[in-house]
C-alpha cells in the first residue's frame, strides 16, 4: 500500500475525529492510499505531545508554517478554529500540500474564494469536512432522490437544533468556546451549523437561489475568555430563513443553540411529488420514507434502520451486521475514504466536497446574514 | 327505520360506552334498523335515573327480571359485573330477547356453556362485546392477515400491561373496584384483559391448541369495600403464558396491572414468512406494517396512519377526513354497525364475536389458569 | 335544564362535525343549557332532507335569511363557505342571535372587522370555531406554558401539512372543493391551516408582532366545477413565514397540501428557557415534554399519553378511562361545552376564541399573505 | 504504558470486533496496560495473513496450541466457534495465560464448569465477552435499578428477534453458517442470543431461579455445507420461556430468526414499582424511563439519548459530544476497558461477566432448553 503522509493541525474536536477516521479507514475500506499520522500540529506543546502519543503520531510541530515546509508531509489537515484556515489553506496549497479543511471553510466568501483560487493554482486535491453526507442513511437519501423516485421536489426543510449556550454565565471565546467568538468563529449557528444544513441540501437538491432570513442574539453580552471582559457578542445565536431553489422548490432552514431539549438534532425532510423522506442525526441510522406508490391500505412512513450488509446501504457492507450501528465518528472515516479512493486516478471516485463546493455554501451563508440585517431578500 | 329497541343493564364504565353506541351508530352508518335507548335498569335507582336521563333513556327499572318480562324490549344489553352475566342472559335468550353482553362470557367455562345453549336454544342473536376487533387498524391487521400477505406464520406475541392497581391500599370489590373481587370477576387480568387478547389472535390467527402459563398475585390481602376487612384477594394480578396455534405458531402473551407506566397498553404482533405487524391501543390510529417483497434499499416498518377515508382503511369512510383519528368509543359503534347489519337477514354481516365464539375463549382462560395452578402444558 | 336552540347552516364536514357536538355535549359535560338541534339550513333541499334526518334535526330551512328570521332559534352556527360568513353572521348578529362561526372569520380583516362590529353591537354570544384548541394535549400545553414552566420563550415553531392536492387533476371549486377556489375561500393554506397554526400560537404565547412570507402556488390552472372552464388558481398552495412574537421569541410556521405523506399534520413546538413541549395531531393524546429541572442523568423527552382521568388532563375526566383515546370531534364538543358555559353568567368560562380574537388571526394572515407578494417583512 | 500482548483466534465476525476493541480502547480511555495485537491465529493461512496484515498483527500462528505456547504471549481471546471454546481456554489458562473468550461460554454447562475450573485453578484472569453490557444506555439503566429508583421489581422482558434465517434454502454449517449447526455451535438461539439476554437480565435483576420454555424449529433439514448433504437441523431456531426472578418478579424472554421485518432487535423492558425502563438495540442510545414521581400532569415515558459527556452517561465523556452516538462496536472497547482496569490492583474495576458469571448464564439456557424438550417447569 502506497503511504499517504498527513498532518493535522488541531487536537480539539475535530483533531480527534480526524485523526480518527485516518486510523481507521484502512481497516474497513480497501483503498490503495493508506494515511499515515505523520505529525501533528498545534501551539500548546504540553498538550500537542500528549494528543500525539494518544493518537501515535510520529511527530509533533507548534508552529504550522514549519509543518508546511516539511517535505515528509502530502496532505495538511485544518481542524483549526475558523479564523486560521484561510491563511493555512492558502500556504498549504502553495506548497503543494493537498489540503483537508474543517467546515466551514472560510469565515465569509471572501476568504473562501482566495482559498478556492489558491487550492485550484496548484491544482492540490482538496477537501472540505462537511462529514454528514457520510453518514449512511443521508447517503441513501441522496441515493433515493437521484433516482427520481420522489418526482418533483416541491419542499425541503432542515433543522439544527441545540441547547448548549442558554446559560447566560457561559463565557464566549478562548478554550472550547471560540465558536461563540465572531473573530475566530465569523458567525455563530449559520457557519457552524446551517453551513452543514445547507451543504447537505445543495448535495440533495441542487443550487439554493434566494433567501430570506431572521437572526437573533439573544445573550447580548458574555464574558470573554481570553480578555476576563464582559464584551458584546457578536455571533448569531439563532438563524431562520426561507428559501428558493432553483428547481422551484421552497425551503425552511433554522438553527440554534437555544432549543431546550435538543442536542444536536439535525433534521432534514424533502416531499417530493412521489415520495418522501426525513432523516434526525440523534437516530442517525434511521431513514425515513414515504412512498405514494404503495398499495393505499398499507401505505405509510417507512422506518428504514440502514444498516444492511448487502451492498444497498452506503458503506455497511463494510461494518458489522445487518441491525448494528456505527457512531458518528465513521462519517469521517467514510469522507477520508472517498478522498484516498480520489488519489487512485481515473478510476477513483469523488464524492465529497471540494473547496469549490464549499465556497458555494458559504455565500448562501453570507446571503443569509446579509438578510438577517437588511430584513430583505437576497439573490445568491 | 325499523326500531330496535333496547335495556341496558348497568350504568358503570361499560354501561356507557354501550349507549354511546347505539345513540351513534345510526348517525355514521347506513343499517335497517336503529336502536332506541328504551329501558335503563340498574339496583341503585337515584343513580339509575340520573343515568337514564343523560343518556336519554325513555324509562328505567331497578329489576333486570322486570326488564326481561318488558314486551317492548327487543334486544338485552349486559354491562353489569360478570357474576351476573349467566343468569341475565340465560333469562334473556330464554324469554326470547336478543342478547349483547360484556366480556368475558361467564366467568369460566362452564357459565359460558350454559349460556350458548340459552342462547343457541331460542336461536337469539347474539353478540360478546370484545370491542377491539373494531378497531380499525386491528381490523385492518385482520385483512391484512386474510389477504395472504403474511404467508405462514411464525409468532404472534399480545400484551395488555396496565398499572394502576401497584398501591396497595388499593381496596377491592365493591363499587368501581369489583374488578379486583375474585367472586365478582371470575378471575383477574386473564379475563379480563388476556380475554380480549385472545379474542382478537384467535379471529386473525385461529385457534389455540395449547398454554403454559406463570400467574401471580402481588399484593396478597387487600381490604373489601363490602365487608370492611382485609380479606385474600382471589384474582390474578399477573399472568403470562406460551402458547401454541393449531397452525404452529408459536405465541407468548402477558397482561398485568403492575407494570409502572403504562395505563392501557394493548399490543400485538405477528410475524409471517413475508411480512410483519403490530399495534398498540395507546395510539390506536397506528398500525405498523413491514413487507419484505419491498425493494430492499428502501425496506422498513412502515407506520400506517389508518385514516383514510376512501375505503380502503375499515369504517374510516364513515367518519371524517384523512388524518382525523376516531376515539376509542367507536370501536363500540361499530360492533353496534355489525350487530344491526346482521339483523338484515341473507344480506346481513355478522363480523362479531358471538357466545360460541366467547366460550372458545373462555376455554383458553380457563386452560391458562389451570396451568397457572398445575405448572403443567394444558391443552385447550 | 335550559334549551339552546341551534340553527346550522351547511351539511358538509363541518356541518356534520358541529351537530355531532351539539348532540353529544351534554351527555359528557354538565352545563345548564342543552343545544337542540333545532333547524338545518342549506340550498340542496334533497340532501339537506337527509342530512336533517339523520342528525335529528326538527326542522329545515333553504334560504338562511328565514332561518335568522325565525323566533324558535337561539343561537346561528355557519358551517357554509368563507364567502357566506360575513353576511349571515352579521344578519344573525342584528337579529340578536348568538353566532359560532368556522373559520377564518371572514375571508380578510376588512370582513372580519365588519363583522366584530356587528357582533359586538348587539352584544351578542359568538364563537370562532378554531378547534384544536380544546384538544386535551393542546390544552394542557397552553396550561403548561401558562404555569411559568418553560421560562422565557425563544422559539415556536408550527406546521400544517397536507398532500390531498398534488395531483394537477384535481379541480377547484364546486362541491367538496370550495377551498381550491380563491372567491369561495379567500385564501389557500394561509386561512384554512395557518389560521389554526396562528390561532393556538398566540392563544399560548401571545400576539405575533412581524412577518415574512414566501407563498407559492404549484399548479396555476385547474377546471373549475363550475364552470368546466380551466381557471387560473387564485388561492396559495403553500405558504412559509419568519415571525417575531411581541414576547421576543422568533418563529417560523408553514403549511402545505403539497407534503406527500402527510394526511393533516398539524404539529407545533416551544422552546423555553427551562421547558419545551412538542405535539401532532396524527397522534393527539401525546404530549412531548422535555423539563431541565429532571435529573441530568434521566433528562429526556416525555412522551405524555395525556389521558388521564384524575382532573389533570384537560377534559379527560369526563371521557373514559386513562389510556383510552378520544377522538378529533370533541374538539368541537369541548368547544360547545366551553360556549355554554359562559352563558351561565358570572360564573361561566369563556375559554374560546372569539371574533375579535378571530379578527387577529385574520390580520396576521393578511400580513402574511400582503408579505408573499411583497417579499417584505410586515408588521402586524 | 505497559504492553498486554493478546493473540486472538478467529478472523470472523468477532475476531473483527475484539481487533477493532484492542486497537482502539487506549485512544479513549485511560488505563495502565495498552493491548498490542501481538498474534492471529487461525486455520486458513491465507486468509489468515489477510487479516493480520489488515489489523496490524505484528505475526500469526495457524495452529492455536502454538500460539499458547508463545512466551511472548499474555492473554488469548477466543473468537473462534463454540465446539473450541472448552478446549483453548483450558489449555490457555492450564498455560498461566489470562483468556477472554466470546459467549456463550461453553456449549453446556459441563464444559463451561470444566472451564471455569481451569481458569479458577491457574487464578488467571478471564472475561468472556458478553458485550451488551457495556453499551452506555444498558449500563445506564443497571445504574438506575441499582440506585433504587425501581422499587420492587414486578416485571422483566427481553426479546432478541432475528429473520435471517426465514429462507429455507439457506445451508448449515460451514463458512459463516456454523450457528445453524448444532455441534459446533452447541445450541441456536437460546446460546446465541438469549444468553446475551440472560447475561443482561441476571446482571441487573440478579439470578433466575426457574423458567419454563418452549422450543421450535421451523425448518427442519437444511443442506450442510461442510459434507453437501440435507441434513436435519438440531438447532432451536425460536425459543419463548417465562422464567421467575429469585427476587420475586416475573419474566418472560424470546428469541427467534424468524421475526420477518427484525435484524438484530434486542430489547428489554422492566417494571418496578416506582419507575420503569425500556432499551432496544436498533436505536441503542435511546433509554426510555418512566418514573412515577413526575408531576401527575407531565408524566411520561422519557426518551433519553444517552450521550451526555458531563459523566452522568456511562462512557461517553471519552467520546464526542452531547447528541452524537457512537457504534455497537464499542460495547467491545469498553469490555476491553473495564478487563485492562482491572489488571492495575486494587484500584482496577471489575465490572465485566467472568467465566464464573457465564457458568450462571449457561445453566439458565440448559434448563431452557431442558424445559423445551420436557414441557415442564425447570430450577435452574
Amino acid at each position: 500500500m502506497k503511504k499517504l503522509n498527513i498532518g493535522v493541525i488541531g487536537y480539539g474536536f475535530m483533531g480527534r475525529t480526524h485523526s480518527n477516521a485516518y486510523r481507521q479507514v484502512s481497516k474497513f475500506f480497501e483503498t490503495e492510499y493508506e494515511p499515515v499520522l505523520k505529525v501533528a500540529c498545534a501551539r500548546n506543546e504540553e498538550r500537542l505531545k500528549s494528543f500525539a502519543r494518544n493518537w501515535g503520531y510520529e511527530s509533533y510541530e507548534t508552529d504550522w508554517r514549519r509543518l508546511i515546509e516539511r517535505d515528509d508531509v502530502d496532505a495538511i489537515d485544518i481542524a483549526a478554529p475558523n479564523n486560521m484556515h484561510r491563511d493555512i489553506a492558502i500556504a498549504a496549497a502553495e506548497a503543494g500540500k493537498m489540503v483537508l479543511c474543517e467546515k466551514p471553510l472560510g469565515r465569509n466568501p471572501e476568504e473562501s474564494r482566495e482559498m478556492v483560487q489558491a487550492g485550484g493554482k496548484g491544482g492540490v486535491p482538496n477537501l472540505v469536512w462537511f462529514n454528514y453526507r457520510f453518514v449512511p442513511a443521508v447517503a441513501l437519501a441522496k441515493n433515493i432522490v437521484q433516482s427520481g423516485k420522489l418526482g418533483r421536489i416541491f419542499h425541503y426543510r432542515a433543522n439544527f437544533l441545540q441547547d448548549w449556550t442558554i446559560d447566560a454565565d457561559l463565557p464566549q471565546g478562548g478554550e472550547g468556546l471560540w465558536r461563540l467568538d465572531v473573530d475566530a468563529a465569523g458567525s455563530g449557528v449559520t457557519g457552524d451549523l446551517l453551513a452543514h444544513c445547507i451543504d447537505t441540501a445543495m448535495w440533495i437538491n441542487g443550487p439554493i437561489a434566494s433567501v430570506t432570513a431572521m437572526t437573533e442574539t439573544f445573550i447580548k453580552e458574555r464574558m470573554h475568555q481570553d480578555t476576563g471582559n464582559v464584551e458584546k457578542v457578536g455571533i448569531d445565536d439563532a438563524c431562520a430563513f426561507l428559501a428558493r431553489f432553483a428547481n422551484g422548490s421552497l425551503a425552511i432552514f433554522e438553527s440554534t443553540r437555544y432549543a431546550r431539549g435538543h442536542k444536536a438534532l439535525y433534521t432534514f425532510e424533502i416531499n417530493g411529488e412521489n415520495a418522501s423522506i426525513t432523516w434526525d442525526l440523534h437516530d442517525l441510522h434511521r431513514l425515513s420514507y414515504f412512498d405514494y406508490a404503495d398499495d393505499k391500505a398499507v401505505r405509510g412512513w417507512r422506518s428504514i434502520h440502514v444498516s444492511n450488509a448487502g451492498g444497498e446501504h452506503p458503506y455497511m457492507d463494510k461494518w458489522w451486521v445487518p441491525g448494528l450501528n456505527i457512531g458518528y465518528e465513521h462519517s469521517f472515516t467514510h469522507g477520508a475514504f472517498h478522498f484516498l479512493k480520489s488519489l487512485e486516478g481515473e478510476e477513483g471516485e469523488r464524492a465529497f466536497p471540494t473547496f469549490a463546493d464549499a465556497l458555494q455554501t458559504d455565500k448562501v451563508c453570507a446571503a443569509v446574514l446579509e438578510s438577517g440585517s437588511s430584513r430583505k431578500w437576497q439573490e445568491v
